[in-house]
């Protein structure tokens, strides 16, 4: 059947250009997208065309201009800026629940799709936890229990998933990094990273959903006690 | 504390306040707005910032301007467009896989939280599937089935659940049309339906996410036979 072909204005063209020049990470977040003159060259436009790609992309939130310094990355994508203005509107419970919603699914899927290269990358990082952990070294350890659970997320395969996840974690890492923090304190322990871990290993989609669900117990308890 | 103020532009005024008309469902999806001398009275702008407002929503993919004809509302918030954006370049089961996560957790939220007044408009969506399946009326039935669903959703009361599960359904109803008249026409019983209803009439969460995955696995088998 034919279908009906998409003009797209060479302003779209350009955003297009833009935003997956960032979302392949070539301009990661806070780069300095190259000079005008330098783009409009390269993408054989207008100087005007331009300018309005990246006014509209700005106004997205995608990218923003310094006066009299240049243009920079300020979210890794359009969605991201997107979800970001959306969290602000929302409570962080409400922002927490769509994200546990998306690891519990994470963790399933882990647990039957994970790779044994996947399986060596989270158990790295499972051990970093505990070493950061015993040594008490909150900053890196709020890194590492990001990256084992984003490492987790990424053994999906779930491009959708992946990226719905992390743009929410993005926009509500101050949050995260608090309850990281309080927990290491408290001294709690870390069995339940190791559960979730050894039902991945054991391929147990339901043992993994259940280590999340007893995670986000512990956490919207801390919440709710904190008044955060 | 002292808290930076933020500037924002005329032209960023301008988005938010476009936004919210659309957001708040004034100006519903389909909607042609106001043309330009009101819109600039309205706003008290000039015509260039508006200009530039209204084409950064365009390139966001909110409004679509019709040449000699006027602007019209094409979708329902910035994030909605940014969801189908990033669906287009997504496959149909890693969306469904996304959507499903959110199901998920809204039906164990729907239990837990779920007003009697929630659960009679439950129920009456319940009954119009099966009234609807028994009169072999697929088109109204994929409607009551889209809406059956939708209640419980917005059951939670969680605002950026409802608006992430709505917007991923949106832009895959096609699909979704597909497959619910597939069903219907397999006359595939509609006792998951009930099961889902009555766990959360019980109040019992862990049921209600078991009756949702239970759905899962008969959609992803579906499309999977049927090389969606």
């Amino acid at each position: 059947m034919l279908q009906k072909t998409t003009r797209l204005t060479l302003v779209d063209q350009v955003i297009i250009q833009i935003e997956a020049m960032i979302e392949s990470g070539v301009w990661p977040l806070g780069t300095k997208i190259p000079p005008e003159p330098d783009l409009v060259h390269d993408l054989n436009v207008s100087r005007n065309t331009l300018r309005e790609g990246i006014k509209a992309l700005c106004h997205a939130g995608v990218l923003v201009t310094k006066q009299g310094d240049g243009t920079y990355v300020s979210s890794s994508s359009t969605l991201g800026a997107a979800i970001q203005r959306r969290v602000q509107k929302s409570g962080l419970l409400d922002t927490l629940e769509v994200r546990n919603a998306l690891e519990q699914e994470a963790a399933k899927l882990s647990a039957e799709r994970r790779t044994d290269e996947d399986l060596a990358k989270i158990r790295f990082y499972q051990q970093e936890c505990q070493t950061l952990y015993n040594q008490h070294d909150l900053e890196r350890y709020v890194d590492a229990d990001m990256k084992l659970h984003q490492t987790i997320v990424e053994s999906t395969g779930n491009r959708m998933l992946i990226d719905l996840y992390e743009h929410i974690t993005e926009a509500i890492q101050d949050s995260i990094t608090v309850i990281l923090k309080k927990q290491v304190s408290d001294n709690l322990p870390l069995d339940k990273h190791d559960q979730l871990v050894e039902a991945i290993f054991a391929q147990d989609p339901d043992a993994a959903a259940k280590q999340v669900q007893q995670f986000i117990k512990e956490v919207r308890h801390f919440i709710e006690q904190e008044d955060l």
